[in-house]
């Protein structure tokens, strides 16, 4: 008997061959990329999860509309948030990734080998199962035996955690889903609690060229908790406007985040990293001025 | 006797609301901009122009379906391409714009008080004559006293200059229209005759995200007529993959681009410029690896 065919996918952003990034958060802008195949669509308990294979930017994991990683620039982002914080600290050996279920971060922390344990907590354990599925390139992280993973609320487990981590990246999806409490001042209160006394964090932090005031006012509440607060970004086609921030915050006064305090030989960063390397680590910090102007302590 | 009710326009990229970018020259990605109002369409003598309205870009300049100019995030584009050059000219009396008919190259040029004489060739007047009805922010340029406007090919107006600029500013589309002369070797040949002894040339050099072997090709074949050699870049959202590049060449072997040679005071910097600035001058040269490895002399 021949087996049943398999059901054709569709998707609401899914029109005409191609895939149409639609959000509130960055209204009268579009993205779209053209599509071979849809790999997967799923209702999760949070969030809708799509994944398709693009004509050019190999496979692509979408989260309610909003593009989160494509094979072919993802590389751009999740060095740069891993490796910006992680050069930053003389030592870091507890690491912690909020969010992150894609594995990429995963994947950049454990290239540093003073790192003795990495902790991933994702509140979606779809996003975990189908990005080992079908995102295999970036879910690698998660089978690195100083790994290990808590599928939860991220906001929920940091409560439990004092004064233990060196390093807390959040790699989270905008401000507008699940990831909302990633953004105000009980989280980086937490964060603050969960960092031993020289911990360093580093959130996405949203484009300059679009959220300069939802930005503005995370660094202006974080420097009432934290002696250091920086800014940075990365250049990366897929998300919206071409490009995304870091927040960086530190509790050791002495943190200079703008030179690495540690780097690899340019050999071995060339091994390792396709965009970062310790020039383009400070020249991440280095903001035009219409941000600069708008970002300032005030 | 009623006026005739004005006809309503359309263009083929403008569908459903939204203008959808076109190119060959990026398969499989679009970026789309929500459009109130079609102010104009024409075909001029070189190419198809449309200029909208936009919901939160303002208008917006597209020439044979490619974004070239609006009014949000040109300033990013016009900064960087003039301010990167002649800071980097002990002292830039002649300039030279080849492209850049929308007026905003202009603009920033002529905010150097050193600058004595700006000549602009744009080979279509259509864009010209609409810019200034359309893009006056832009425009405006074209009112300054130093200002000689030429309506023809650059390359050929290029033949008939020997030894005359101090810095030549190359303003042009993709090479896939009326400017893809502009990027060969014959044309870069024609510049360093076109230049003196000392001068300076930049030129709209593509993204790094998408043309890195057009790149590399292009500073190829440069080292070979130039003693120095660059590719710096910008963030511009519009643009595809929100960057752009540019292509530095100078005659003198002094010159070191990454350090501007004149500046600004802050207060006059920010008075001036609203995405340049000494610092930012500096980090466009910072490459990420993949880049630097594929535009590294071979």
């Amino acid at each position: 008997m021949p087996e049943a065919a398999a059901p054709i996918l569709t998707h609401p952003n899914i029109k005409d061959g191609w895939f149409n990034e639609s959000s509130t958060f960055w209204p009268g802008q579009r993205m779209s990329l053209q599509v071979e195949e849809i790999l997967h669509v799923e209702e999760s308990k949070f969030q809708d999860v799509l994944i398709f294979s693009s004509k050019s930017y190999g496979n692509v994991l979408v989260l309610d509309g909003a593009i989160q990683a494509t094979e072919r620039d993802e590389f751009s982002y999740q060095e740069m948030i891993a490796h910006t914080p992680l050069n930053s600290h003389p030592n870091p050996k507890r690491v912690l990734i909020i969010g992150g279920g894609d594995g990429g971060v995963l994947r950049e922390v454990v290239k540093h080998d003073l790192v003795e344990q990495v902790v991933l907590c994702d509140i979606d354990e779809a996003v975990i199962r189908l990005s080992k599925k079908y995102l295999p390139s970036m879910a690698i992280g998660f089978s690195h035996p100083k790994v290990t993973v808590h599928v939860g609320d991220g906001f929920e487990f940091m409560k439990s955690k004092k004064d233990y981590f060196d390093v807390i990246i959040t790699d989270s999806s905008d401000p507008v889903g699940p990831a909302e409490s990633l953004f105000g001042v009980n989280y980086y209160n937490l964060l603050n609690d969960a960092l031993n006394s020289t911990g360093i964090a580093c959130s996405q932090g949203e484009c300059m060229w679009l959220h300069n005031e939802l930005i503005a006012s995370v660094l202006n509440f974080n420097r009432q908790i934290f002696p250091v607060v920086r800014y940075s970004y990365t250049t990366i086609p897929t998300y919206p406007s071409g490009q995304i921030g870091f927040v960086l915050v530190s509790k050791n006064p002495d943190t200079v985040f703008e030179e690495p305090l540690r780097s690899w030989s340019t050999e071995t960063e060339q091994k390792l990293c396709r965009y970062y390397n310790k020039q383009i680590h400070s020249a991440s910090f280095v903001l035009p001025t219409f941000t600069k102007l708008a970002i300032a302590p005030k």
